[in-house]
């Protein structure tokens, strides 16, 4: 096989017709059936499948141990994201244990293929959600009452599936048995596209905080009431969205975004009373971001008391700058060297279950050059080619990782 | 009985737990539940109930016949709106006839108690649905194909209903068979509060016009995505949002509105790809309205554009200004005279079916008083004794113009 043969596989779970690209999210319908995939795929491949209690996948090649390798990445997606965000990095560590499989390798370590749950936070609101439990980075209580759009919580829509609330929870015995972690992901941007370069090795995950900023205002009746008898939150938000775009914009690479807006009640002919909208930062340092979301608030609120209207600001998240580990990488880039040369170690925006699993475990990523550069979205790519090459990458790191006792 | 106590019997239907206030819509789980009440409440008078083929009820005191006089209003609301809009028409409309046959008057005319579908276009967008449905203002087919949020459309809705597709459409016969109709309804600004009258006529509806902006950017990564590379349609609706509001604020009284957004695909840690934003525009006449609409076009158009993201607008209705028929409305003042003295007659920001039924039949409306002046959302208000009042001036409307063949 290859490594598009088995995407095609999946191709036809969760397509979104209204958005476009794939909706694949935690629990939902097409959960299960990505899921069975995952258990096919190792299967045919010999490896035993296991699931954790926070609902993470391990395909185990040789018995579960110490010293472990890991590689692997996440299922779900994005509203409407590509069709390789998460997926490629599974069905690329299933390709190169079969590379390895079929030149007589055997690992003197254990290696495992892993499918974390929920990574992009898309029903439940946290990114990494799997890993995050798995490592002890949220406290599963802190989690199960977390709730989708439709109101249900993490801890219904846990029990409805069959699984185990009280199992939910770090793992500490797992993660100890992990002597490394390599996860491949599709790049995020054109930095390689520019390059000229199919795959390289990551250096950093910058910083980013999430938040929610609450606006309320007073309801009325869109023909009966005069401009200036208003509070709109509605003007009020779109004055946060411009100040956010304005600090941003004065203080690069940083980047500043608000992608989801609900607007109460969002009728046509009703001045709203209510618009939570939710803001993503992100910059080099940690400190960056703070800074970046003091100006946006400073901006925010200026322009939201302007409109007579009230702004309440929850922290949703904030994950700190992630450096991976640097001999890990070099090891890993040694690795590829043969086939590739030397290949660049490049900074992302975006987050990663990497990253969480870096704070416990040696953690290093592969990046697979995206064409588009377009990320979260129908237009993410990457060609046939450069998954296989990535497959290739990922094959001669776990020989290097896992071939030595 | 009273209005009061009329209200009182659907104060439990339809309550929205989330936005607070009510939530009734078209042939969704409380338009069963609103009509049952309005045929137990008609059939305890002696009035006789039937549906027309657009979904309006008719409850019938006299046999249906020539000259009849018809008074009502609606039951569906706008999402989280109050208790009043809609309801108290009706609510006071049979307190009327209730009043009526106790002091044993007998109407020489036929009268009728109405309840048009779906005023407020809250679910398939097009206010005035039944009345224009009924007066052939807008086209079967074209409506019919109106889709909730769902996707559900008309047609489909009204099938599962269980009524007759082919029955919807103009009702020539019913509507000639019409000599006069009186709306009343709650006020939807302050303007009874602060002169101090509890009731009033109506002179005029002001024009107003909805549009659907549709603003298309470029979906991508908020985290790997620099601020410079960028089109992002959540910035160029924020713009088109302070274009209306200054364009309208340029020309009071003109009201200018978004009050419905929506943002794909959504996600928190996406750049989005588009935005619907629904635009509401009003003044005191028509020309006003469409050039208050070129301006915010003008601004909006240059925001949009200068985010490097499109703009398409589709204009989904223009309802011209509506002035009611001054001599019918002169004899519902001189009706009123003996209780309330000499009323005003004031105009109104809001669309309602009455303006709808006046291009076809002599129309007056009533206003109740609202004390705190607010509309579309659950601080919506009428005093008790307010809505008595409203049900005595509509009693006495009916005596007058029923009362004589």
């Amino acid at each position: 096989m290859t490594v598009t043969d088995r995407l095609a596989e999946i191709a036809d779970i969760g397509r979104d017709a209204e958005r476009g690209g794939y909706s694949r999210h935690l629990l939902d319908a097409t959960d299960a059936s990505l899921r069975d995939w995952f258990r096919r795929s190792a299967s045919a491949l010999g490896l035993a499948v296991e699931e954790d209690g926070d609902a993470n996948l391990w395909a185990w090649w040789g018995a579960p141990g110490d010293g472990a390798v890991a590689t692997g990445s996440h299922l779900d997606s994005v509203p409407g994201g590509g069709a390789y965000d998460g997926p490629l990095g599974i069905a690329a560590a299933f390709e190169a244990v079969a590379q390895l499989q079929a030149e007589g390798f055997t690992p003197p370590r254990p290696v495992a293929v892993c499918a974390f749950a929920e990574e992009e936070g898309s029903r439940f609101g946290l990114p990494c959600l799997g890993t995050r439990l798995l490592t002890g980075a949220v406290e599963p209580a802190a989690a199960l009452v977390r709730a989708d759009a439709a109101g249900l919580t993490l801890e219904d829509a846990w029990r409805a599936s069959g699984r185990d609330v009280a199992a939910v929870g770090p793992d500490p015995d797992r993660v100890a048995r992990l002597a490394a972690f390599i996860e491949l992901h599709v790049e995020q941007g054109r930095d390689l596209e520019d390059r000229g370069i199919p795959v390289s090795t990551a250096s950093a995950i910058i910083p980013h905080g999430r938040w929610r900023l609450e606006i309320t205002g007073e309801g009325n009746h869109a023909g009966t009431t005069t401009m200036d008898q208003r509070a709109d939150p509605v003007v009020a938000a779109a004055r946060a969205v411009l100040a956010v775009q304005e600090a941003a914009r004065a203080r690069p690479p940083a980047r500043g975004t608000i992608g989801k807006v609900q607007v109460v009640p969002g009728g046509t002919n009703v001045i709203a009373s209510r618009v939570v909208a939710w803001l993503d930062l992100r910059a080099d340092h940690d400190e960056d971001v703070r800074a970046l979301f003091d100006a946006v608030l400073a901006g925010a609120r200026a322009g939201v008391e302007a409109e007579g209207c009230t702004l309440v600001v929850h922290e949703e998240s904030f994950t700190s700058r992630v450096d991976f580990d640097a001999a890990l990488t070099a090891r890993v880039a040694a690795a590829l060297r043969p086939e590739f040369g030397a290949v660049p170690s490049i900074p992302t925006g975006a987050g990663h279950d990497a990253g969480i699993l870096s704070s416990v475990v040696p953690t290093a990523m592969l990046f697979v050059r995206n064409p588009t550069g377009v990320s979260h979205a129908p237009g993410e790519g990457a060609r046939d080619a450069d998954c296989e090459a990535g497959a290739r990458a990922l094959a001669a790191t776990l020989r290097e990782l896992a071939g030595a006792a």
